[in-house]
């Protein structure tokens, strides 16, 4: 096959691009000199070697703060709050969490999530990495947080953590907790949806 | 002026309308026969003949289902929760309220908000009615929930409110409280912004 | 029914009107006052009153501009180009064309457009009051724009009147013509679709 | 640097990508395995050995399919329309118009347009390349089409081509033609603009 086409379709596999836009990033490379080519390939076989992955919560982090033991920075940071654990999907939600600036408890990244009826949740996850940790820290957890997205998905997800979880949290005394739910900044209630409106009757809270 | 002009501009000023569709309204009366006009225009009429404002929460209602001493069929429902009274901006959040189906207590109707550093906030709200319904329902209440939005008009309105409230809080013995904040039904992590993290974290929840 | 509900039912037929917003239209007419209401529905009946449409082109325009033989400004307007007859949809379409300031004859309005496969394509349009103004003005014609929207419904149209007026075109000997397809102002080739690219070849025209 | 943020930098240049976007290609990557990388980057690196630009109409296309005077299969397929060159802006415009399916002549890429005021026109599209084309092919030619982009740029391009070209085109006797402005495919009269309804006007067709 044409090149044009291998490439345009590898590009359509990035996530939330199309034909046209995947064929328009091509022409953008032909019209790109050699060596912006070649910083580019460069810097995509650089992630594999100069990215690895924390030891400990598994996100994507530069070689380069790499401690010894192959901490990133925030899992190698003993400032931060070591009886918090925070469990998120993808490397990009933890991020978010961190810019959000009030959490100082340290993460674990499952790596995705799980749908409704899958098969193999198992395979969805980072599940034995996740019990390994906690075989690690368990004994200073006070509450891990179960932070995944409020959809479908991320419900079912942490529908399969709590029961995978409630023995280790038993045995090494930690609460298990989810992010709140109700109306998120700028939402009227005029448009809210049931369940929201609910969530945010269940969660409301005193002022006095 | 003109009709068309005329009527055009009254529809522009129809909430959400522009000029453009606010003449595509008029083009559409002038294609209706005499007795559609006829019955839209005794239905407007009818509005304030037929419906009238609950004597106690002031949203508004069909006559026909008026109680004697004019309340409307929540207000005369004396099988709802009185030790609860939540406040919310407009008719049309009552109604999202209430299809929520989670709610027993009694509602009020502000009618409207306050926009931030509004010189005449009383003029915005009906301040006067409120505090009256509370006179009268404040012994048997225990709660009042402040359900405005969550932007920054609401936030306004409900800063405005807890100090209104404060002493008849204080004298009735009820608490003040606010819908929870956090993440609404289908946002994920990665999308949500600083502020509506901050609130999910803080409105956590222990599952064990 | 409560005429809540009745009136929200009735402004879900203006165009582009969903449930909701008509539900907002209604509370947004139970907070006008009584002088508001009456205005509005004032002006809505003042539209059959005041209204009429032109004896030529009917479109709808202020009774007081009328000419005695009921001829709205366009049509008593002398100075225009009578050998030039445009047949336009709706009435906001013959406003368009006026706005664009560059057609000086006159105009029929259609009163609609014909669906494909209709059954009764006389309904949609003014067919009679159409062939009736070209017997009329037949004799110094010598061109009938047909100018219909570009997609199936005016296509349909146009072809339907294009058979109706064979017979009259030949009668009288005007020419029969349709606007012009090609780019629209502010497309881009990438973007156009193979019909509009066709059209834009089709009506290239030459610079020197 | 971090590779992660370099890569993230990189890809905000790719066409119609923001910052958020760009990050999540990156942990898309990261989460790719290592062969998926090479093949990315061997394709990568393969647009500039395999891909190459016809000699005659500069656009991209696969070695293979090169004739030996390099030159691509639209401008080696002799049973073309030799009479006809169409000057379009990019490749992408070429493709819409090959798919388009109603053109049998050739082709120049420009490889861009020329904004308003730009102090240096002839940097922005392959002037030289097209005297040089128009000076091999000039005596064959009947007609060149300019089929710019219906904005401004693409109308200063097209003027600034048809002063550069006007001595060719009277020494060679060529027409140099645009594409038809009009009503593009689905558009409504009511929501054209002032300048497309008098561009629909001046290129109506007679159909009879």
């Amino acid at each position: 096959m044409d090149p044009i086409n291998t490439l345009t379709e590898i590009f359509r596999h990035f996530p939330g691009i199309g034909p046209r836009q995947a064929k328009r990033f091509v022409y953008y490379l032909l019209n790109q000199n050699p060596d912006s080519l070649k910083k580019l390939t460069e810097q995509i076989l650089a992630l594999k070697k100069n990215i690895r992955q924390c030891a400990d919560c598994f996100r994507y982090f530069n070689n380069s703060y790499a401690s010894p033991n192959n901490l990133c920075r925030i899992c190698q940071d003993s400032s931060r709050d070591e009886s918090s654990l925070m469990l998120v999907e993808r490397d990009i939600d933890l991020e978010a969490v961190e810019k959000a600036g009030s959490y100082r408890g340290y993460y674990f990244v499952l790596g995705g999530n799980i749908p409704i009826l899958d098969k193999e949740p198992r395979k969805k996850i980072r599940e034995n990495d996740l019990l390994k940790l906690i075989g690690q820290k368990g004994s200073r957890l006070q509450e891990l947080i179960i932070a995944t997205s409020a959809n479908a998905e991320g419900d079912n997800t942490a529908d399969y953590l709590k029961s995978l979880l409630a023995e280790p949290a038993q045995k090494y005394h930690f609460k298990i907790s989810l992010l709140g739910r109700g109306l998120s900044t700028g939402s009227e209630l005029e448009y809210a949806d049931p369940e929201t409106i609910k969530n945010a009757l269940n969660n409301r809270h005193s002022q006095n």
